[in-house]
């Protein structure tokens, strides 16, 4: 598999939602196998909260391949082989594209708090930018599971032309207060986090790189992302240590878990970045408040493909059912198919188990 | 309907399941209702984490009456006509039992940090003392919800002739790893706090009233104490200011519930007792690790009945109906109720439905 990863710089205005603009912005993509001659073999791949454009191939100096490594590649479900596929990081995430801690042309510093709040409608926008400066008008299909899938059903709803195929896993419509509100575990613990000093921490500051309000708000994250069922047959109520039962921190698998998953987050991942992405979640609202959802849904003209997860605890099943019911009410039952996949590896499933839903994305791209 | 607060001191030592000891210790509590003359009157509650020994009436200072006063008083399930009801501050919680901030007699300090982890079967042992003191050996019914049902069920098993009637609420038999790591949040939380200073915050500092970390700490359980579709009905994707939707901090009804409900917190709780709670629930099992819960059910010689809550996200109606299946597998099916309320209000149901089992409670009474 041909990986490739590059930098686009657009020296023009990214107008955004909030009647806001960024003068000019970056992106940092990756991508997988060859582009057609007549560019029609393209893959859009999104991804989530905490994701990156390193979506699939392992760098040399990685102990671990990219994040849907096991769907993504030759001979896979979005098999490289055929087809170009593209991942982006997301505008406001920190692993290159332009975000909080870029420069503002018009101060020469880092934006930091003065970054504007971006909506998934910007990130998307963003991407159809790169897509025409790379000669790509549509896409086979546009994946992507969680904050990805909030992208794959904006593509559908805002660029209904672009892809012929929308999957989108373990996602929603609209944010709930559900949602939400793990969500205000990590921006309260960040704001009030005296490292984070109101978004002015020094960047290369030791301590900012594990900045425990960050790793408090990555550990609701991961509560959210599982499910109660794995946390029982995964770590049940096993000791960490065996001397811990009357101390007063630590003891517990799940806590050592969390701990270690949290706290080393901070290592890689910008707060402030984390903050921005929280807030795009959050605002994401396919039915866009004063419209109906089913105004929304009723400019799809690409096939929607829902997959749910049962053990969802962050994105019910309900939500994309929701979708789903939208869809045949509006008599577009021939343009969606909706999946639920038994799992108990929560709304992560879409990244863990892969092998539940792999064949039916299989069967999904098989004449495209 | 006769309310009293009273404070009882033990002289004397406390032997605790860690194999510590607290050397003297005090109980504050309070009783609603006469106790007749040969004290057969007697009704416990126990209270859950955050509560306190006020259970019913309202004093002529409050705004709010106890925690379950729709469920405590004169005519009521729980009827002070007829039952005298005791429920006794948590030895550990902060409301004026012994807890960490209170004098250790050997230093003449207070404890924080020294404090000893408590178990759930050492808040009984302490409660028990109280009802020895009152010359009280039998109770008609021992009744708590959440850590309060850890107590009661606590009752049934180490003290098996002590009361007719066990009564225990959206509870469990042991506390499994998803209610953990809710309660992980709020340790790190705290433990990260500036103003905690490993646990040598300033008693009077007014700042450590307001101790974000516990905040924070709330905040995560005020998510698992509701529920998905309650807060869906309850806020929506209601805009708690209209001018709010692109602005990275707050918007949204339920970021502005959680605020107020989270900071609001440490006014009144103090972040020690939090976090040994904490460590209470978490290292609660009635099956002891290395017995099974079998032996310790089959002790049980009252009889159990079990309410559980339909949107419980805390501790699951499945933990409940375990404890019946035991039960039942037992050869006990005679001296096991169980009774799945309905309710959107989550684990938060058996202090705000009331209604919907308050029948059940009288039924279970009525031959008492």
């Amino acid at each position: 598999m041909k990986i490739e990863t590059k930098v686009e710089k657009f020296n023009e205005p990214l107008y955004l939602e909030s009647g806001r603009l960024l003068e000019s912005f970056e992106i940092i993509y990756e991508t997988y196998g060859e582009l057609n001659e007549d560019k029609s073999n393209v893959i859009i791949v999104c991804h989530a909260l905490s994701g990156s454009h390193h979506a699939a191939g392992r760098y040399a100096s990685e102990a671990k391949a990219g994040w849907w490594d096991k769907f993504i590649g030759d001979g896979k479900a979005i098999d490289t082989t055929k087809y170009f596929v593209i991942c982006s990081n997301n505008i406001g995430s920190s692993y290159g594209s332009t975000c909080p801690m870029s420069i503002d042309p018009s101060t020469k510093k880092e934006y930091r708090l003065k970054f504007p709040v971006l909506a998934i409608s910007d990130i998307v926008k963003a991407q159809m930018k790169l897509y025409k400066r790379l000669g790509i008008s549509n896409a086979v299909a546009v994946v992507g599971g969680s904050m990805g899938g909030m992208q794959a059903l904006c593509y559908a709803i805002e660029h209904p032309t672009f892809a012929k195929h929308i999957i989108a896993l373990a996602t929603t419509a609209y944010t709930r207060p559900w949602a939400i509100a793990f969500n205000k575990i990590a921006i309260e613990a960040i704001r009030h986090d005296p490292i984070f000093k109101n978004g002015n921490y020094k960047k290369d500051d030791p301590k900012a790189l594990g900045l425990p309000g960050l790793a408090i708000g990555r550990m609701a994250g991961l509560i959210c992302y599982l499910s109660p069922n794995l946390f029982n047959n995964k770590f049940g109520r096993d000791y960490a240590s065996t001397d811990g039962l009357y101390e007063l921190f630590g003891r517990f698998e799940v806590e050592k878990y969390l701990e270690y998953n949290a706290y080393s987050f901070p290592k890689f991942f910008d707060p402030l970045s984390y903050l921005y992405i929280c807030k795009t979640m959050n605002i994401f609202d396919a039915g866009r408040n004063k419209d109906k959802l089913e105004d929304s849904f009723d400019k799809v003209q690409s096939n929607l493909h829902l997959i749910a997860f049962s053990d969802d605890m962050l994105f019910f099943p309900q939500e994309m059912e929701e979708i789903r019911d939208i869809m045949i009410k509006l008599g577009r039952e021939n343009q969606v198919t909706y999946k639920l996949v038994e799992s108990q590896s929560g709304h992560d499933s879409f990244l863990v188990e892969v092998e539940k839903f792999e064949d039916h994305v299989r069967e999904i791209l098989k004449d495209s």
